[in-house]
């Protein structure tokens, strides 16, 4: 079985930078070029990352179960499994996979079959960040939650788990429009009572009573659901008003979609009459709007990776009692969509 | 171990039922009520499928290696791997699964990790339709591509594959705004050569010809990439010209996207004065535009299904040297982008 080192004289390079290439740990550190030469003299040698070659002596597979609530109804989904996969695959490890569906039924024959197959840890990942009551789990076995958080953290196990900063993203949306010049700015909301909801209205507040800037209740709508026509009809609530507010921050891409569409309905140009914030920088949305759309990004591949990180880092023998727990940053990703209310229009329109 | 009988007393119900609703083969057959209480006894029994108890005393480790180009790239990958991954559920299988992120030179150790982990059979999903190079793999594996084709089909194995009836969804795209009375139907397209952008033009081609329509090749744009903003521009090509088409079919939804984008800028309303398809009905996009999108399903999940299902043939003991090949229809969602040309508008404007 090929080594690192045979992986070194073959790529003509030295065996640490072989063992950063094949670790993933070589961004910045190495060019695409040696990068790719290091790639193709593993993948022509054979070359298998050692915790697999030493697994074959062990008790564990190197594999890890990754039982998932709902990939089908998502187009996140990808983001959290690549991410996961990524870190495992870089460490030698694999994921066994089951999606329920979101039909928790299911979970304890799911976490039967990837338990029969000795899965050395399990993944729990939920497609959008909730609240999670886990099934009865084998004792031992190291369990992380992926974009949830334990219902009940009362049960003797160190559950670590890793959620998005729905506050911190927000704050962030909120005081970019702030910068920008905005000091009356909507909120586009929807109803559902989950972590998110909650999280951005507390990010929004915060943003406000941080700039000294009073916050307006009848400038925060709901709408029906997480939809683009429901959102379009919360945001023309907001714009029809004669005080209409000159900035909005959308609970979701797709509710900024709506937003785009009200706007245009009542003839007020984005950017220049108003600016939009987004959530969840979600492909083929955000960046295919016109102007495209400033947002923020959920980090879902991060996410994925610090999951399989936690579980690994159990896996090495980490006994803390403790929970690990991680509020994955969720930044700004800046596009078209904001810029310096226009003060003199506004005024006409007031006039 | 819990039988399916047990499940059966449990629930209340014939050991058929039991069997039909675990193995997926319920629709139409039993109530939302009678699943729920079937898959609610298997799971307070910790019912785990007769194949998985079986699979214990044989060599099988009921395991299918998914081994993916790209799931992180694509919003798409969810549908296919949720059809493989329920299918193969259904019937006592896990997948484990390894994506390369389109580096093939990590095809081959990936593998190599895969068999390590004594996988019964192979599935190779691309993330979108193209012709696949496989890497050596076991004799006696199992495989079969998922959304592509063999590049070479000489290598002695039968490799089994599903693809996505390109031609057949085009041509349906077209015939739906031949059927409303459209005769000028322009087609944006896009520039790479691949098996979509061949297919579909057959397709375009195909539906005019049956209809004893002519084409008129200076209707067929290439946007330079397939987003929004070259889409835009490509239909702006076409739109700004006196004799517009008044129907539009459009490579993709997010060239499509573009096509709204065009025609609302040049004052052309949809469909009233220009009627939009689609092709991918993707999530989030098709159905937000307004009007929302007709357009044509890739069928994503029915070929990950599909995917499965061909291996388990295999492995139930299908040795037919042919390769197993399905074209998976690719049909027809209709929703507000077609109608009946307005001539009256047209005539008007050609004075």
């Amino acid at each position: 079985m090929a080594t690192q080192k045979d992986v070194a004289v073959r790529a003509g390079v030295s065996v640490a930078t072989v063992s950063m290439v094949l670790a993933g740990r070589d961004a910045g550190r190495v060019t695409p070029l040696v990068r790719a030469a290091v790639q193709r003299a593993a993948a022509e040698l054979g070359y298998v990352p050692n915790l697999i070659a030493r697994g074959l002596k062990t008790r564990r597979t190197h594999t890890i179960g990754l039982l998932s609530d709902a990939v089908a109804s998502t187009p996140f989904a990808g983001q959290l499994l690549a991410g996961a996969q990524q870190e495992a695959w870089n460490r030698g490890y694999l994921l066994l996979s089951i999606d329920t569906g979101g039909d928790h039924a299911l979970d304890a024959p799911a976490i039967q079959a990837l338990t029969q197959r000795h899965i050395d840890a399990l993944v729990y990942a939920c497609m959008y960040h909730r609240e999670v009551q886990l099934p009865p789990l084998p004792a031992g076995l190291p369990v992380v939650i992926l974009d949830g958080r334990p219902a009940n953290e009362d049960d003797g196990r160190a559950i670590d788990w890793v959620v998005p900063d729905e506050v911190g993203g927000a704050r962030a949306a909120v005081e970019e429009l702030i910068r920008a010049g905005h000091s009356r700015i909507g909120f586009c909301t929807q109803r559902d009572d989950v972590p998110a909801t909650r999280g951005r209205l507390a990010g929004y507040i915060a943003a406000h009573r941080d700039a000294g800037l009073d916050v307006d209740e009848s400038l925060i709508v709901a709408a029906d659901d997480n939809t683009a026509p429901h959102g379009a009809n919360a945001a023309a609530h907001l714009l029809r008003r004669p005080d209409r507010p000159t900035g909005l921050f959308c609970f979701s891409d797709r509710i900024a979609m709506g937003a785009y569409r009200a706007a245009r309905a009542l003839d007020l140009g984005v950017p220049s009459d108003l600016s939009i914030v987004g959530f969840d920088n979600q492909e083929f949305v955000a960046d295919s709007l016109a102007p495209p759309l400033t947002t923020i990004q959920l980090p879902h591949f991060e996410m994925g990776r610090w999951s399989a990180q936690a579980v690994l880092r159990r896996l090495s023998g980490d006994d803390d009692p403790q929970p690990r727990i991680r509020v994955m940053p969720a930044p700004l990703i800046r596009r078209g969509s904001v810029q310096t209310p226009n003060v003199s229009r506004l005024r006409r329109q007031h006039a």
